[in-house]
């Protein structure tokens, strides 16, 4: 009836009015408007918005005088510094990738990673010197090296670089017509996975998503240009969560910190007035667990993002009584860091501290930039029903979902089977539609026919006042298939518990059969990125000496 | 040297990672995460998302069955009422395109709009039924008519209508299952611009500029969910700014209000708690001057933005007295609404009012979506310096700039030149980087070889405290080519001013030969969307008889 193309013909896209997305602009946006506004604090170092943003063009000026470009990888080992920040910007303003690698990393990985990512330039942060001689030293390509000579008073030797960061920005000018992205789609960043098992791999972004992402975390985070964001975060986490990016749309201040030390990160809330920090629950525990001689006062409230797992309610209340607000996001490398939030709703300030603890321990629901966010059994993708019981797998969808993993098409298509990224984590839908992970896709313990939710019997551990971490696993077990046994590391200067008080501790809160067999005091292991080694932990348990079980059998829920 | 494609290779676009932008998503997540939360108010009528969401669907359900979409109108005539939110959110999810009328137009522009737009659908707001009718029996070809019978208490008729709205909605269901727009350039809206000359020129927005907008304004007016949004503003107004999408972004309340008046504005305000309102100065205005006895205190801030013509310092100041903090933004139609904004910087809150109000007054730097706002050479786009001084044109570049004009090639080829939007407005680039307006194109007064700015000589004359508003043109003059002549409309209950009086307190606050010769008393002609029809003045002016230039030479500035 109507002519259905008169709303396409003479109306292309056209260079007024169709630009690629690309998370750069922020940087030039806030220096063009906000000159003078502060955009780093490390130490007694301040820069603004204007010198920020011209020391990105120096670098972005200075990689492609060195015939960086696009498709090329620049590489940077550094903890939460300046020249961290910057290279975010600098480095696909010069169209090519930015791959920040994890400094808690051994060389080896260190090495496997360069290599595969094929880095045109290393910078390093001198403090990281030693790994990333280690590392250079296996591999057949040596990248261009430079130093970053200064990192937070750590007078690192610059000697084992080609050049240092200062010197290269004096290759690249102040005013570097940086080149736009043609299009919103080419890669911006590689990030490796760290997963528990199996060899990582690279995380591409795209420039799309990343803005994207970026202006979703503004709205969750709602930052703004009053915001101060103080990085307890390592900026080689997602790019620190796309934060990196998001705090500059919003033109708010970024202040650095090296190092997760309490004593600094009071210090810092204090005397620069941070609005906002995140991080994983380790960094809550840390600020709660600190000696009374460290903790400031502060008057305003500091908004905290935490995840990676859910914060369990003396956690919770412990950092809000200190003025702090917590806020439970749940997401993985492959999704640009979180993807789904605990959002809070209108009637949580009033519900008593264990009931919102227990709406805030669920994953939540999708951010702006996931258009889809399912729990669904992977071979039909059918959605479970919304009814907090059945479990599926989480799938996402959306513009910030990877471009796919490096150099790796078999794992990519896996990855996206059926249109949906697929998470490997377990979960259910509550009627309220928030989604609650019950266990990641390795860790359901089955005894006597029964699944046990190895996170469950974690957080009743974490209920006990003696316990700082407890992870739980499968022990091989004769007649019951499996048993839960946990691995507990109780808080240095807490008081005494037993194994059997653990054990007591748990009978008194869930079915008997889901209560851990054997309790195994001692340090946790951790991958470098501060994860459980879950599967190393499952090793240990199967060494264990098979004892016989107690109780009755397994009860079914 | 290096391999280039690897980072195209294999990580190609698909469901998984890639979806088309639409800002009919921000309704079904506000939906799905806040189904509870106020979504409309109308009068004593309350909606949450839930049932607002369901009635979109319903709308694009019905649409959908009656054979109307992607390539279709659909147009309304409605003031602002639940039905005209609902069908930014229905008529587009059922693929179509929304066309929302001036609802103060005269029944030939409306016929002539419904004709060019060949709308399939038009929904009428009971109220306006006559024009509807006047414009129906002008068309060839009738759309398919529908009533929306309840308009904030004016119970019209609805029996020139097809059917009702309502009954529109049960051919729809609740759980429709609308089609994601399949590619985001697809046309979402047709917005005719109301120029002070010309014929009419319909502007297609695309719904990747439509979400983009959304979330720059979100950004720009920091609305959240505890947002409580006042329509002041028209959404027929480049569907309110784009308002209409950014508030349901961030899931905050839409207040509707049908018609401008001062006593239910403060009521509101007042009762729901009112966070933000948007309107023209005119609206300002109108709130300052009320009658006292339909004031009412508030104790909160209301944000209130502004566009259109630069708010003046009494006003800035009236408002700011009674609750107000405002902000001055540019936009126009081909660029989805505001486009700039005189973003506030840190020092400006300590500055002497008028100080503040000459920094306000600008129209300001970019907002996130606008990749690019340039004073410009309109002929080689060569930017004009940074020095407050040299005029250019203002040219706009960004993913929210319009499609282009609908079936009119020439005239969207000719706004695209070099590849950049020419909004036509003459301004200066300040030192600091803000745009300042000092004429629409065809308002500059040229006298005695000097030009004259005609809004310099309004700002002055708002100064005075008899004036209401005012308007200045050119007068034909034999000796100085032409002379400034100002168009006043003095307050209803303010004290008298002479034309002596006003021309004297123009004289002690300008160049002499800025100064008007002649005053002309009386009500300014408007066009429907309150813009002074300058160029009616400009004929009145030219009829008025010659009279001898008092004073001397024109100066040089």
């Amino acid at each position: 009836m109507s002519d259905s193309n008169r709303y396409e013909r003479g109306l292309e896209r056209g260079p007024a009015n169709h630009v690629p997305l690309t998370p750069c602009d922020f940087m030039a946006r806030a220096a063009a408007i906000y000159p003078a506004r502060t955009a780093v604090v490390h130490g007694a170092l301040r820069r603004d918005y204007a010198e920020t943003y011209a020391r990105c063009r120096r670098l972005a000026g200075a990689l492609a005088a060195r015939g960086v470009g696009i498709g090329d990888t620049v590489s940077i080992l550094a903890p939460n510094v300046p020249a961290m920040l910057e290279a975010h910007f600098g480095v696909p303003m010069a169209g090519a990738v930015l791959n920040a690698l994890n400094i808690r990393l051994d060389a080896a990985s260190i090495a496997a990673m360069l290599a595969h990512a094929q880095s045109r330039v290393l910078i390093v942060d001198a403090g990281f010197a030693r790994v990333a001689e280690d590392a250079l030293a296996q591999l057949e390509c040596r990248p261009h090296v430079v130093a970053i000579e200064d990192s937070a008073g750590v007078e690192g030797e610059g000697g084992f670089a080609d050049e240092s960061y200062e010197a290269l920005l004096t290759a690249g000018t102040p005013d570097f017509d940086w080149p736009w992205p043609e299009d919103e789609w080419q890669a911006i960043s590689l990030n490796y996975t760290s997963g528990t098992t199996g060899r990582p791999k690279g995380v591409v972004y795209h420039h799309r998503g990343a803005y994207l992402n970026a202006l979703s975390n503004v709205l969750m985070n709602g930052f703004t240009r009053e915001s101060v964001y103080l990085w307890t975060l390592p900026m080689f986490h997602c790019n620190g969560w796309t934060h990196t990016w998001a705090v500059t749309a919003a033109a708010g201040a970024h202040i650095c910190l090296p190092r997760m030390e309490p004593a600094e990160v009071f210090r810092l809330i204090a005397e620069e007035r941070v609005t906002h920090m995140a991080g994983a629950p380790v960094v809550l525990g840390m600020l709660i667990n600190a000696p009374e001689v460290d903790k400031r006062q502060f008057e305003h409230v500091v908004e905290v993002a935490t995840g990676g797992a859910a914060p369990p309610a003396p956690v919770i209340a412990a950092m809000e009584e200190m003025g702090f607000n917590v806020t439970h996001l749940y997401g993985l490398t492959e999704v640009y860091g979180p993807a789904l939030v605990a959002a809070p709703q209108q009637d949580w300030p009033d519900l008593p501290l264990d009931d919102r603890a227990a709406l805030m321990a669920r994953q939540g629901v999708r951010h702006h930039a996931i258009q889809g966010a399912l729990v669904a059994d992977p071979e039909t993708l059918a959605p479970v029903p919304a009814d907090g019981v059945t479990t599926g797998e989480i799938m996402l969808r959306g513009n910030t979902v990877m471009k796919g993993y490096l150099d790796d098409t078999r794992a990519t298509a896996e990855a996206f089977g059926g249109g949906w990224f697929h998470t490997g984590d377990l979960a259910v839908t509550h009627p309220d539609g928030y989604i609650q992970i019950t266990d990641r896709a390795k860790d359901i313990i089955i005894s006597g026919g029964e699944n046990i939710s190895s996170i469950e019997v974690e957080n009743v551990l974490y209920g006990h006042e003696a316990v700082l971490e407890a992870a739980v696993v499968a022990r091989p077990d004769e007649r019951w298939g499996e048993t839960p046994c946990a691995f507990v590391a109780l808080k240095p200067d807490g008081p005494a518990a037993s194994e059997e008080a653990l054990i007591e501790h748990c009978r008194a809160r869930m079915a008997r059969f889901k209560v851990p067999r054997t309790i195994v005091f001692g340090d946790l292991p951790k991958t470098a990125t501060g994860k459980i080694m879950k599967f190393e932990l499952r090793e240990r348990a199967r060494g264990l000496s098979s004892d016989a079980p107690v109780g009755e059998s397994a009860e079914t829920a």
